[in-house]
């Protein structure tokens, strides 16, 4: 399959801010037109837009959008206008740390303009600006994040990824995926293995289209198929995003990335995981100390629309696992390699 | 729940011979009678039963439904008769062992009655009583199953199975759902954790069924949630069935096996597998002399009635996958108890 435009989850082209609709994957792939921040809520509270580092981004346009859309006079009429909808948006995922710290760093840059004397449009100019540069930062993370991996790849390897931590879910190149959508502009070669990711699927709906889509190779499997492909040897390395990655290394991530890890150390594949900086949280001394969201039973027994399990039926569904730290082999970030032991390793790069 | 009665594949209860419709599980629970061999090769094409034992007896009662709806005034046109019915039962799964056996041995008691100079009703009978007969056996080596595994476990263990080795695939007690199913009427109580065992779901639909309905408290859970429930120490044993084991002890059983086998080596919680004495094969030396069957990618990509994955994706759909004997803590028979190593148990148990 040749290579398509690679797939953003948000867009400013031709003075126009453009989501790609997440909803509508794999099956359709429409780009949507957002003019007000009523709109880009309503957008991230149905899931046209995912994944944290995507949602921030969309939160700062947003607010450039209650800018534009603003028919205000003056300076402080239109900040009026603006905290109205720093709340509208804020409200649309209300455990979305991202999303909060992009819309304080926007509404900020805002009030530094009116506070300069900067007349309305000097505040629009300043929100783009800034939601601008936030897209850029997280691109650029992506990016080094990317190059990094390859310094630990080979071309050629076959490597087996879990969930999505994709450009969908953060922009362009993504972090676990970084190294295979980067290799793929420059014909460095990998076989990917996609596991499903039960039980929403993010495997199948999401890391095989953004594969696909830029011209990888990629096998999809179920999440049970991961232990006989490596006793087969057909894997290389296993890459995988973070959550959130505890003080000492632990690091939480979908559910099931324990499992790969267990079984990635019993036969000796190397285990990647790739996050941005921001992923370590220092205020979260072990990987025991984060709390892990259970979800509603029905993912498990009514999956896509159709019940697969008997009525009444108990069903277990942690959304994520956390994975020891002695078990990833690197944590590859966009300031460079981390590497056992990770609390060192963590402090020393927390400096530059 | 309450205890119902058990979920039976196949019953001949009134002189009618009943089948359990699967195609309809876990929604509804619909039992159809049936009354010719073309109407039981229809059922077995349709799946409305399946699990290699119960084919077994549903091919031998299909053979008796053709002497029974046959007209035929002598012993010879009813040979004649029930020759063409074993055609058309044959090729209704034309890959299973136990429905080839089933039906040689049934037509063989045919033949002997017909042969010791058998009126058609004397055929008739014979061919009841073969089908009864292997129905009888099936179930037995399941309650001894049971009552083996029952003396490796304790009461107020929590038990992990995948796929579905019970009643539904047998009769009565299955294979590793036997302890359970037999804990339960006996008044011991298993936790169990379900997995749901993609690509099919054969856990979520039948085996939480199943557990439900005997009143053994069961839990569903992804496959990829295994190994962090062991490490949290919740599971003290995994125990699965098998459709092929070698020689040596190596198995063969639905894909996710090996790797459920591989994380219950590495959390030291004991693995065992439950099957019938015949599921051994003298002819396998060792496990890598077992053919994995590829199943079509649409199970993978089109699981759910609905399509999940991109238009064209390329998926891998091995249907089972072969554990090395090392895992196996156990082989639990009818016969008895098998322990590594494997090849001299098996020997010593087949004498007997």
């Amino acid at each position: 399959m040749a290579a398509n435009q690679p797939l953003l989850p948000i867009q400013y082209q031709n003075e126009k801010v453009i989501l790609l609709d997440q909803t509508l994957l794999p099956q359709e792939i429409r780009y949507v037109e957002i003019k007000t921040p009523e709109e880009m809520a309503d957008a991230i509270r149905r899931l046209v837009v995912r994944g944290a580092p995507a949602i921030g981004i969309a939160g700062a346009f947003g607010l450039y959008l209650g800018a534009r859309e603003a028919h205000a006079k003056s300076a402080e009429a239109l900040m009026h206008s603006l905290a109205v909808a720093k709340d509208v948006l804020a409200s649309s995922r209300p455990t979305a740390v991202n999303l909060f710290a992009a819309l304080d760093r926007a509404f900020g840059a805002a009030q530094a303009a009116a506070g300069a004397g900067g007349t309305p449009a000097g505040i629009r100019l300043a929100l783009l600006g800034q939601a601008q540069a936030i897209l850029g930062e997280e691109e650029r993370a992506c990016l080094a994040i990317g190059e990094n991996a390859l310094t630990l790849l080979k071309d050629g390897m076959t490597l087996l990824t879990h969930c999505n931590a994709g450009g969908l879910a953060t922009i362009r190149y993504g972090t676990a995926l970084a190294p295979m959508l980067l290799g793929a502009e420059r014909g460095i070669r990998f076989h990917v293995y996609a596991d499903e990711t039960r039980p929403l699927l993010q495997g199948a709906r999401l890391t095989a289209l953004e594969l696909m889509n830029a011209g990888v190779d990629v096998t999809l499997i179920t999440d049970s198929m991961a232990g006989v492909l490596m006793t087969q040897g057909k894997i290389d390395a296993v890459i995988t995003g973070s959550d959130r990655i505890a003080a000492n290394g632990d690091f939480a991530n979908k559910i099931g990335t324990y499992s790969l890890a267990v079984l990635a150390r019993f036969h000796h594949v190397p285990f990647y995981v790739a996050a941005p900086f921001s992923t370590i949280d220092p205020a979260t001394p072990r990987g025991d100390s984060i709390v892990i969201e259970e979800r509603q039973q029905e993912e498990i027994t009514c999956g896509f629309g159709r019940r697969t399990a008997p009525a009444g039926v108990k069903a277990y569904n942690p959304a994520f696992d956390v994975t020891p730290a002695e078990f990833a082999g690197a944590i590859i970030t966009e300031r460079g390699i981390l590497t056992a032991p990770y609390g060192e390793s963590i402090a020393r790069f927390a400096g530059r």
